[in-house]
């Protein structure tokens, strides 16, 4: 009986794998590079494993080392890993739901309001492709009307480069056309305000999406899963920029030579960014230590379920919270809101951080073995940034050996389809057992 | 009702604030000090909570900096802390324990086995007692003995430093009276072995060992605490062992001057040491970055509940693994050698983990805050050292400011005591809700 369910963690792997192979093979051909060498096998592989995840994690200057249509390319890989990804992440929310649903109607009356109960399929799919094409359309217009009335850049690379940009907002991307990134915009408003909102979309996820476009009137009405993403969100925009605002003010490298408009812009963008989108305004090589801890932080913690954003995701760190705080309390119901959260989902969170700080001090540990005077605290940002998909960088990563880039690949990899596969995995299993053994409590702490 | 009960939380603060005081005040006498001038109030309270919370961090040089007196002084607030600790956690396991025994078998039939419900009060703290001056006793003898005859050390002076470092080794405390620390022994077996293992059991805890000794020819019957600390703690050995011994075979300031023998020797006692004893027989300033990530993740993890180590404890981490390992078979119930752990012990385990992350990470946070061109891995180090009252140092502590003393006085202080109130606050807190919300499965990961 089990083996004849869909398997939504392997279907999602075998998918992603497939993608980066094609991906890579595209990408090996002369026409995918400027110049006339060929890729090497690893860059190509590197490169295609980044655009799919949506890290935006290079080991190569983009804008130098691949063709017109290598970037093409990269839009494209970039545009199918995220949109395959969300969809992919919302079906498996609808399956759980509806069986959920069914057993806990036949068995207990439970509702399980993940918001996308009420929907179905083709619904939540159109609406996921509405919203990233109205937002792309939009970020891209802005950004090229800027470039060519602003920066005198020709009409057609300016809408090139619109597009490019907005696609890599959206899916909460990284890659640039410009080999210094965006530091160059870091003051331009029309710039940053877009991008910075692209990724915030992008990062919110379709289940919070939908709902809120059925019921944007009464957010008394949303369920628990909603309320927690957009009021997390909330709470993670609002430190992440008080952080980078509070720690870099004086920062020469950073914020210190800009005015306090520029100031708050930059930290704006800049602490919205590492939960994941990828690109960057200043440069993180020169971010104080206290600001790099911060944003392994928000790495970490990542963006929206079923969203383009990696890491355990919003609510999986605010669900954590509030399973403390009603520990610390004594109570013994999380409750969220007047919702009683699920026991499994409490499980299925605790499981979806601590197998995220695993995979994380593992591969921080693997690459520190691999490699030779790398300190810690940048092996750190790297492999979190590449767990998170966020692609942003000391600058390590251009220089690693083979191994280390591999293992920085396969952390981009688990972090993407890894935290989505074990996560519907979970949530769909239903092994019991016939009988139980005896209870025992013993000590903690 | 609920003020009329006991308060271990409170009870163990307010004891263990108490005592830091007094230390500091005698500490600030004149005669605790070698040399004319008087200790200030920053280095006298830093070394007390030190000694009290049996974490042997310093900011002085211990050998020079006190008296006789003031060392003879050390010795009593280790030992002193070290008990104090370890029974009050102790008293609070019986109290859960016969609290839970009674309601247990009221309403469920439970029973909450935690190795200590058969014993009374007076027997359990006899028998530490008994266990601690007799592995003191013969740490003591051996290390003087062999200080006499091997090093030509005069008789008093040998008997003086094997009580010192016999207490410090059972309390896992890490003060030593010789400038360079245990460096000079790092070869030698006669002193090496019997701190260690003083260390190994002084760190397993009491309720393990009141079990052990009332049940030894039986494992099968220990409870599942006993086995999984029992268990925990040799894997742990194992892994550091492994891990110091790999990573450091080569480095030329650490093993790699030594025989074979002597290798193994130093990674047996190094491997050993972060969970939590202090003393180091080699630089731990000079040690690669892959075996400090090691030594960090086995300071968090700690040693046995109830005992003179710190961290999170054994059971409190190899029970989250047993949790995630059930996540992802899709079992429901978490079955550690036929017997179920309760949900509720479940929810501590994992508030105690993730209070500890959070507490680790705002003391990361504070101390880069508070100082300049302190690198971020180092920072961790130190405030992970302090939090686990492990005591190890890469010598950042000595060169900190007076804020930065403050921020490691304090994650000692809470690494201890609060670890101890919060973990026995949890397990005493019953209230319960006469009704219950309706229940929701928020989407993680
Ligand atoms: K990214
Ligand atoms: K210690």
């Amino acid at each position: 009986m089990r083996s004849a369910r869909p398997h939504p963690a392997r279907t999602v792997t075998v998918a992603f794998l497939g993608a980066v192979m094609v991906g890579t093979a595209i990408l090996l051909l002369p026409v995918s590079r400027a110049g006339p060498e060929s890729p090497s096998l690893l860059t190509a592989f590197f490169t295609a494993t980044s655009a799919i995840t949506t890290s935006g994690m290079t080991v190569v200057d983009t804008a130098t080392y691949w063709s017109d249509f290598g970037h093409v390319l990269l839009a494209v890989l970039t545009q199918a890993g995220g949109f395959g990804i969300t969809t992919i992440a919302t079906l498996a929310g609808l399956l759980v739901s509806q069986r959920l649903g069914l057993r806990g109607r036949m068995m207990t009356g439970v509702e399980t309001n993940t918001g996308l109960a009420h929907g179905d399929v083709r619904q939540v799919l159109v609406l996921a492709a509405i919203v990233m094409f109205a937002s792309e359309t939009v970020i891209a217009t802005i950004f090229a009307t800027r470039l060519h009335l602003a920066y005198d850049v020709p009409l057609g690379q300016a809408i090139g480069e619109g597009v490019f940009n907005a696609v890599q907002a959206f899916n909460n991307c990284g890659f640039s056309l410009r080999s210094d990134g965006l530091t160059s915009f870091v003051s331009d408003w029309w710039v940053c305000v877009p991008l910075t909102l692209g990724v915030i979309v992008g990062g919110i996820g379709v289940p919070v999406l939908y709902e809120i476009g059925r019921q944007t009137r009464r957010p008394a009405a949303w369920t628990t899963h909603t309320r927690l993403t957009v009021g997390g969100t909330l709470v993670l925009l609002v430190a992440g920029f008080v952080a980078v605002l509070g720690f870099e003010w004086g920062n020469d490298e950073t914020l210190g030579p800009l005015g306090v408009p520029g100031k708050i812009l930059a930290a704006f963008v800049q602490g919205t960014i590492p939960r994941s989108g990828g690109f960057n305004t200043v440069d993180f090589g020169a971010v104080n230590e206290d600001t790099s801890a911060i944003i392994v932080g928000l790495m970490f913690i990542g963006g929206g379920s079923a969203s383009t954003a990696g890491g355990i995701k919003v609510t999986t760190f605010f669900l954590l919270a509030y399973v403390i705080w009603t520990e610390v309390r004594g109570e013994h119901d999380v409750v969220i809101g007047r919702r009683r959260i699920a026991e499994a989902t409490q499980r299925q969170a605790t499981a979806v951080a601590l197998l995220g700080v695993a995979t994380v001090a593992t591969g921080t540990l693997v690459l520190l073995a691999m490699t030779d005077g790398v300190p810690f605290d940048r092996a750190l940002f790297e492999v979190m940034s590449a767990f998170s998909t966020s692609g942003l960088t000391t600058g390590l990563t251009a220089e690693l050996t083979t191994a280390g880039q591999l293992v920085l690949s396969a952390m981009m990899f688990i972090g993407r389809v890894g935290t989505v596969a074990v996560a519907s995995a979970l949530a769909l299993n239903t092994r019991h057992r016939l009988y139980r053994y005896p209870e025992e409590r013993p000590i903690v702490g």
